[in-house]
């Protein structure tokens, strides 16, 4: 068994969302005083890897909990779309092996860059007509390695699109170290009630 | 495949170690007034399901981040002793089929507590002579049902005794629900970088 770890590292100097940084470590108790080392820990909910819920976007929708482990564990295909610039267009999808069901990490360039450069506001991201292709397919998840999935859609296009097929969404993986090809993806959010996104720690285990 | 979640729910009112209560949820953006809701979380590091690092008690030694997550993945056994009352002796794990190597939950009467009662003072725990025995036995993984995994031991035996051993430790488990037999153990830690715990999602997975 193989495990790789596809998450962001965090740390206070981490990337954030437009620069928004929110990671702040507390020391609680130190072994010289206390006996015992405990820390205190604050980030944002859409801090490093994380999971979106519908409630992100919609009012009163599902929260992080409400959602079925099952939905973020599975059989995945890596695909590598380290090629394209800017946006990543349906066309840009079609010569992959994309089926019914199937849970979809996307590798591009944003992978290439530090997990504590500043934030890209020129990130790969997946524009509608992509989304909108992925929901055709019905596939079961979509993981991506950014902060965001789309960017320069005041009504993000994208992310309803995803949502409303009920296509659960993982942000900011980190797949530069990874070959495109087929896994076992494990993603596991927090266990935080009534929340509209957690952080999440996501692995791909090969040869189980 | 089955996925059975043993993890401890994290809220402002979970249930808190000696009752110091660190989870704060706060609101930074809603729907109604920036279009996206987003929060910001905030816990201490051995809040609810968490895994302990051997800094925790040792200056200067491993961090969260340093220990490879093969050691928190893999096939376990999941033993009962809920007829134990106060602390587990080396010779109430004698009956069991315990081997090196193994991933092993311990379930007690400590999951039938809600997971937002106030701290129990007289949680069942393990003591040394229980810990030596494992040492011995050379287990991977503990795996406990309580905030703690030891009390009245003002000198952290329990935990060192463990810790020397190179015995993961992963505390905060919600074991009242699964019946005692094997399983696939995935427990993922958050990437936080140099902290001497983190917070986890603990999940057991069936039929592989």
């Amino acid at each position: 068994m193989e495990i790789i770890d596809i998450s962001w590292p965090l740390r206070p100097d981490t990337t954030a969302y437009k620069d928004h940084k929110t990671i702040i470590f507390t020391t609680k108790k130190t072994i010289d005083s206390d006996g015992v080392r405990e820390s205190i820990l604050t980030c944002g909910s859409h801090s490093g890897t994380h999971i979106d819920a519908p409630a992100h976007f919609i009012k009163d929708a599902e929260t992080i909990d409400q959602a079925p482990l099952d939905r973020f564990v599975g059989p995945c295909k890596v695909v590598d779309l380290t090629h394209v610039q800017g946006a990543i267009h349906a066309h840009d999808l079609y010569d992959l092996d994309i089926e019914e069901g199937d849970f979809l990490l996307i590798k591009t360039s944003n992978s290439t860059l530090s997990a504590t450069a500043p934030f890209n506001k020129d990130f790969v991201y997946l524009n509608a007509s992509a989304a909108q292709y992925l929901v055709e397919l019905d596939i079961g998840l979509i993981g991506f390695d950014y902060l965001g999935i789309e960017r320069q859609q005041p009504d993000h296009q994208t992310h309803r699109l995803l949502m409303d097929a009920d296509i659960m969404i993982v942000e900011g993986l980190r797949l530069g170290h990874v070959a495109a090809k087929s896994y076992f993806f494990v993603c596991l959010p927090l266990a935080v009630v009534g929340l509209e996104a957690a952080p999440a720690r996501a692995i791909l285990v090969g040869g189980l």
